[in-house]
């Protein structure tokens, strides 16, 4: 039995954190938002919620499928059953490879809620130092600090993870290595359906790179809300762009890559830093010897199924390891 | 200094032997096949070349476009140049996610054959069993045996992986977990060149999955020369059919789909068992205590660039342990 800290509740540090309590491990987990989920987030509103970040997520590996099984059963996703095309100048074509999608019910942040329940987590609390103390290691936050654990986990993006593994420079060689691309979402809603024969797209030839009717996912609430994303590109060049000028700019490219006309009554842009990763295809990091190790998306295939398959394997490197 | 076996000299276990020669050790590599190079493949002809299993490949982490860079350097490697779409009923659209592709050349086994080049490989040689010996790991093959080994390596599609790690069940539970689709590939000659206004493709609504002019690609003879690969759902359903049944069902797919009419010269076809997989997407397996690890692309994400980040991490796994 060690006493970890795993830092980041994103999907990878509660997989990660789950695998190590059910190992009989003392896990203690801190995340600097006010809640579960990371990117896997939602958007309240008066009219219902956006999915504004990860919108569906696939499944290819047997140790992941297992997982989505047991989420299944539990109700906390259901199979996306809309129909998502490729799009191209007003002109939409089959996807080659369909592949089937999942997304969590009632919103994104539900697989990570359901996961995070019964875990020990200090919510809006951001560590900002991790450093070698007399007894294994010393975590520290703006308020305090915590000393102890025997390991340390950190599961947060990898510029956020780099600052916190300058004691470890093996492991910041690797984590500097790692990076997310940025990613401008807008949230339009529309008074009326719009005239479209689909309810997402990948988009080319275009600032957009994709889109998604919201409601067309089971569990959301009526409405025609639509989450359009900027392709990486643009996000990057326009990085530092207020909201309120990116937005008109993200539904005005959507409704010429759609070939539609149409008025929006409410839009809002958000800006992710830290997005799609294309991923450094690695697993996770351990270092055995010092005990601290790093997971994510980033660490692994940049997906969701990465994100989970990161956080279960850096757990297993670690069981055996203590 | 460790003396360690590899076995399998596709990209993942020639990735992985460099990297724990140019560490100091001493490592002896075991292919079954006459050459190099696993699914980065060729079949010579009197015609040119068909590079009839992997075709190309895509570089995101950057430990893997540092690999990339150095061949492109020495020439092994060129940007793949040619058109390629989604098609669909003879209707062809832009890839939304287009991204820069590489191919080997002259021929796809050419970055494996630079890799073995200097590399103390027995080819032709067919591992048979790995067991405990009195010192470390032994390696049996049909005409004899090694002993002493301090750790093993396998290198190869799960399924030849896991009669060879019985010996450490963990790792057997592991490697189970894997496996590979099958793929029949066609090579089809035509004496004049194809009315098509692309020069590879995604297929959709068709039993073909993907088709690719060899000849498009950089440092190829003349001639029109295709390589067609049938979805994995077709493979599977007809894996234990004859070359040369499935030669014409899979021409007459890939007419249908990109609408035209023609008659090949040449034809045969390829029965990959073993082609492409989702990926496990855990990076490489490795048991510290029992000194024998496993790497491939389907440890990490199906593709070219996981079969070398497996490799190349699972030998930094290895270094770290010994």
């Amino acid at each position: 039995m060690a006493r970890i800290a795993v830092v980041g509740a994103g999907l990878a540090g509660l997989a990660c954190a789950q695998s190590l309590r059910d190992a009989g491990n003392v896990v203690r987990g801190f995340e600097k938002s006010r809640g579960a989920g990371g990117r896997m987030a939602t958007r309240r509103t008066d009219h219902g919620t956006y999915d504004h970040g990860a919108q569906y997520f696939t499944v290819r590996a047997p140790a992941f499928r297992a997982a989505v099984e047991r989420w299944l059963a539990h109700g906390v996703i259901a199979p996306y059953a809309g129909r998502i095309v490729n799009l191209q100048d007003g002109v939409t074509s089959t996807l080659s490879h369909p592949g089937q999608r999942y997304v969590a019910t009632p919103a994104m942040p539900a697989v990570c809620r359901a996961l995070a329940a019964d875990m020990d987590i200090d919510f809006e609390c951001q560590i900002t130092a991790v450093t070698p103390g007399e007894q294994g290691w010393r975590l520290s936050w703006e308020e305090g600090g915590e000393s102890g654990f025997d390991a340390v986990v950190l599961a947060i993006p990898a510029a956020q993870a780099l600052p916190l593994c300058t004691a470890v420079p093996e492991l910041a060689a690797q984590v500097s290595q790692g990076g997310h691309a940025p990613c401008w979402a807008a949230m339009v809603r529309y008074e009326a359906p719009l005239p479209l024969e689909f309810d997402a797209a990948f988009v080319a030839d275009s600032m957009i790179g994709w889109v998604m009717r919201d409601g067309s996912r089971p569990g959301r609430a009526a409405g025609e809300r639509w989450v359009l994303h900027a392709n990486a590109e643009w996000s990057k060049a326009h990085l530092e762009d207020g909201a309120e000028t990116v937005a008109p700019l993200l539904i005005e490219a959507f409704h010429a890559a759609a070939g539609i006309r149409a008025e929006p009554v409410e839009s809002r842009a958000h800006r992710w830093r830290f997005a799609l990763s294309g991923g450094l295809n690695a697993g996770s990091f351990w270092d055995a010897g010092r005990r601290i190790g790093v997971c994510g998306d980033w660490c692994a295939d940049g997906r969701i199924e990465g994100a989970y398959l990161s956080g279960t394997g850096l757990a297993a490197r670690l069981i055996s390891t203590i």
